[in-house]
């Protein structure tokens, strides 16, 4: 970026704690690529201070924020406008002040889809499996349902109060999208290794979105191997560690996989581009992320 | 600095306008050359929104703040501990965040004391002769008064009320701190050519804290040059333009001379050296200031 003087815009990760969020070294890359008038920094903000963190950011003028855990939800009630698909999602990770006016969305659920896209396997119109009913799952299945349906949309997880709160409004989100030339068939289901079985074997896509395989715990896998195929593309959202037992697992078996920083760095991607307009530099971005992980 | 990551500290300065503030070149490079994780940006604020802003600030976690034209008096009032000396002005530049708690102080003053000081001018002891009673004046006349105290300190204005209620808060200031080996006798007295005429005579340091000889009046000066003399330390707090009438005359006169942005400097360096507790590299400051101008 152009050295820092006093036109340069200033945007921002909240988050608590935030001392090892990545965020600032990939925008800051970013910015400097493309030599845009932008510095971004890190708040460590306490639970039940964002309303006056928003407070302060638009008066001081700052053009965007990141939000991340635990801010999301209260940050979503504290700005002015919601996107609508962030609504269905119940938070935001994205603040866009315009001119004051301060403008929430959530860049997650895009994000996966822009990585399935990426690796060349388009969701929408597809079967497509998601294990898990959390936080990930959620902006990613209510964002599959409104802006890139499959023809079916499977979700198998374990809570059932969670799951079916996420599938009633997933559903919703599909029928309010009046502009989708179709509407994805939702269904839950409780995760069984019986109910996994069926599923893997109509599955063109698996969204894998618990938090098994993450270290310390990184021998383990939700999928048994053998349920495995190679028409399959096999999207692991855990990165920590890159390759999880299930990616190795599809790998061997012959599936396309992705990684899970795909999708960290393809929210990061959108948020730029709400940010500065300007196309992302996704190579550079990727760049500082894999020369941290 | 080193890259901006997610422990970088952030200062800001808060102004409005603010875009040609020189101040966050001036702090960057200072952090740079020290490699010292701290970022500075510039916010414009408008008049009524500062105590929101230090709202925000407090739960961002910002380190400082520098504090300029118009919300010297609003922050003072925002803040939660003022310092004595500030306290004596009337307003703050300068907010230190230790901890949530903000700390206000005025750097001002001792801008213009480690200026003379620089220039082997130490006015503590001196006949030091005022001339004009706005915010420079008072700034500099109480931190004089507290910090170090002149043998005579003359102020001449034009506006009495303004001038006689900064002789009484000097008086105050002065007479309030205990440490001081010395107390100043502070007067002040109605600018016509004969009063000036009479304390020029005296004075063995000149600061002069009016706008004339500012651009666009640049041919412009109080002190006809017959009344310079080569015992006296002349000190212009305008700074645009660098050399004014007054300093030419002073220096054919064979005054010593220190320009307005010695000030400038000085209460920069006071602030860096709050917020980091590191000793300001001055030269690379200047050598900022001097590029720009």
């Amino acid at each position: 970026m152009p050295p820092i003087d006093a036109k340069t815009k200033v945007c921002a990760v909240l988050g608590h704690p935030v001392g090892h969020s990545l965020s600032p070294e990939l925008h800051n890359a970013a910015f400097e690529a493309l030599g845009l008038p932008y510095v971004y920094v890190a708040h460590d903000v306490e639970p039940g201070k964002v309303s006056e963190v928003l407070e302060g950011i638009r008066a001081m003028g700052y053009r965007g924020l990141s939000v991340t855990i635990p801010h999301k939800v209260e940050a979503m009630h504290a700005v002015d406008q919601v996107d609508p698909t962030a609504q269905g999602i119940g938070c935001i990770n994205t603040v866009v002040n315009d001119d004051g006016r301060l403008l929430g969305y959530n860049s997650d659920g895009l994000g996966a889809i822009s990585a399935l896209r990426n690796a060349g396997a388009d969701p929408q119109g597809k079967k497509v499996l998601v294990l898990g009913s959390g936080g990930a799952a959620r902006a990613i299945v209510v964002t599959l349902a409104r802006e890139a349906p499959p023809e079916q949309l499977t979700i198998l997880g374990v809570k059932m109060d969670e799951l079916k709160t996420l599938v009633d409004d997933a559903q919703n989100q599909g029928a309010q999208n009046q502009g989708a030339q179709s509407q994805a068939s939702i269904v839950g289901g409780q995760f069984t290794p019986l109910s996994l079985q069926d599923e893997m074997a109509k599955a063109e896509i698996l969204l894998h979105c618990s938090p098994v395989g993450m270290h310390p715990n990184e021998n383990s896998s939700l999928v048994p191997p053998e349920m495995l195929h190679g028409e399959i593309t096999v999207f692991d959202v855990v990165y920590n560690p890159r390759r999880t037992k299930l990616l190795q697992d599809a790998h061997t078996a012959g599936c396309r996989t992705i990684e899970g920083i795909e999708m960290f760095l393809g929210q990061a991607i959108v948020q730029f581009e709400l940010w500065t307009g300007a196309k992302a530099p996704a190579e550079v971005m990727r760049q500082v992320v894999e020369a941290k992980l």
